[in-house]
């Protein structure tokens, strides 16, 4: 009779899932199959004997040999599709179950071979979205390295001194660019990666995922927004935090007062069991209250036009999400909670905290405190 | 009459032809969509400003806006596909035309819908191997960096004083670790971000993708791979040398001057219309003159294991490939020539130039010189 297997073919670089299954990275794409009996992987020459020490998979099998065999077959240039095949013939697999995300040539070949091919309805695996213990304190450990950049970035700002309402350190002007550099050195030193940090100040800082460049600005909100990896571990942080450097105005003060009270209302919600749509409702129902608008003004977003918070593991945003859409919280996920105000003609806020979801409320694994005015 | 159009569903940091297509980083899921007549993104609100005054793409398309229109059509609960189908309905578009990694969940539920989806029988943007002007600039700008950082990498190893045969500089161990901070670091400084970076010394370098670890050794070899994305312009270079400090014995050196040979070899092959499996050939049948074997030898993959080289560009890995399978290169391809040697008990060498490919021969992108001792 015949059976059924996971089946993954994907660069484990780029691939959480595949990543998750086998603990091995590699840039280009390999075979991961999971029969009801064993757990198998098929590669090149090149990465067999690295996959063999550093996977957690027992069985590494040899891309070239199953090549051969293809060849021997009659498939005069065989693919590793075809290699694939002798192997699925081998386990007398027909039945292959792939992540939602498996490439549509792929796919076609192998139903036009014969091959059932079944998907899920969401995450293909369904653990992966609840963190063991040991994955925790990965992220933990990750979020830590986090908030040591973050105390760099926000010591930088308090060092400067205004001049002109500008940023000034030692005798030259303070940019984006310097305290980004800053930050990827200090991760860096910590043997981690960070991708798009932002340091955006006033009118860039509107725009939630502007990377921010040049000078900054004393008496404007300066957003500061880090999501490194771990290269030792694979898995991500996240922390976001605000400042300004010299006096906020009473109308930033007060924005940046309502997105930490939108923030707490969703630490004081979170829970086993909870509504990630309706936490996000909540807070924008609070900032609606006190006459934050959201939508598009004057041909830009403007208010809080992005979710709550999402899932970080092995990718930087995974399930689950807490937004407009519902989505029950469970223990062990880990979540940002990332509420945000962006007003071009009033100012940008954003506070970022990173935690576990638990029976009865949340742990925090972000200690950084919160302040506006450094 | 129904229209067909060009669709890609992917986020651009991973997906390199939605990068090509639009000029966008993104970090998350978006749509790009090519008619007959113009070229739309359909993207979310967290993104489209950003999009809109980013990208190349003149027709950014609310996602917000498209899904309420799918919400007014009686979906309670509509998904990015939805919106999306809306907008084909819209633009009259029934047939798809998608890359062939596009995810098979996403085009299973379109064919469910009645969309016809077809997909090329290789590259998505055959223009993308065939690289213009400005991105030969863009590579070679990327790899003059990775040259500065194998020279930084390459004057530590030099420094250092040999004790017991290990490297000391400075009375510290000389570690790959060390090594490797100073390439990022380097590339920091200069907008690039390198990944995997290897520093990896003797048996460790007899795996290619080995990074290495720990205390570098004398008389060993030690290959250094840099391999960074430009966060400017997105584009990646790639260099190896292999160096000894100390005295190598005469087996390296002889390695060393093969492998060398070899890419000789690749070098005066190359040009428009060769086939890149015979220069790969050619190689081999060099080292097998040499008395150079390749296969499994004791359980482990010793000899040339490897293809001869790979295009760079929006993608460290990507088409045409010079190696076992037959390849036409052609003018404007921009490829590693990178043969290398690995035997665990005699020693390890890889030698790696990028170089463009042109009507009568190539020209190297890389002028960082050739030597075996430091």
């Amino acid at each position: 009779m015949s059976q059924e297997a996971r089946l993954i073919i994907a660069d484990s670089e780029t691939d959480a899932d595949l990543y998750y299954a086998t603990g091995f990275l590699a840039p280009d794409d390999f075979i991961f199959l999971q029969t009801p009996s064993e757990k198998l992987m098929l590669i090149s020459d090149l990465e067999i004997d690295r996959a063999k020490s550093q996977s957690r998979i027992k069985n590494v099998l040899s891309l070239s040999h199953y090549l051969a065999r293809a060849k021997n077959s009659g498939n005069k240039t065989p693919t590793s599709l075809d290699a694939l095949c002798q192997l699925l013939g081998e386990k007398n697999i027909q039945k292959l179950h792939v992540p939602r995300t498996f490439p549509i040539a792929s796919a076609d070949h192998l139903r036009a071979k014969g091959y059932t091919i079944t998907f899920p309805e969401d995450t293909y695996w369904a653990e992966r979205e609840i963190k063991t213990p040991q994955e925790i304190t990965h992220i933990h450990d990750t979020q830590q390295h986090t908030e040591a950049a973050m105390e760099e970035a926000i010591n930088l700002i308090r060092q400067a001194e205004i001049q002109n309402n500008l940023l000034y350190l030692n005798g030259q002007p303070l940019t984006s660019e310097t305290v980004k550099h800053r930050i990827q050195t200090t991760l860096l030193e910590r043997n981690c990666n960070a991708s798009h940090t932002i340091v955006a100040c006033g009118d860039q800082a509107c725009d939630p995922h502007n990377e921010g460049q040049g000078p900054l600005k004393a008496h404007q909100a300066i957003i500061i927004d880090i999501f490194p990896r771990n290269n030792a571990t694979g898995y991500f942080a996240d922390i976001t935090r605000t400042v300004v450097k010299g006096q906020p105005s009473t109308e930033l003060q007060n924005l940046y007062d309502t997105v930490l009270a939108g923030q707490q209302i969703a630490l004081d919600h979170i829970k086993d069991g909870a509504d990630g749509q309706a936490i996000h409702q909540k807070i924008v129902t609070l900032f609606e209250s006190r006459h934050y608008k959201t939508g598009e003004i004057k041909g830009r977003m403007q208010g809080y036009f992005h979710g709550t918070g999402h899932g970080v593991g092995l990718e930087i945003h995974e399930a689950p999400r807490i937004g407009k859409t519902a989505q029950t919280l469970r223990a062990g996920h880990v979540v940002t909670v990332e509420p945000g105000l962006y007003y071009p003609t009033r100012g940008a806020v954003r506070i970022e905290d990173l935690v576990v979801v638990t029976q009865n409320g949340c742990e925090n694994l972000t200690t950084y405190p919160k302040f506006l005015s450094v």
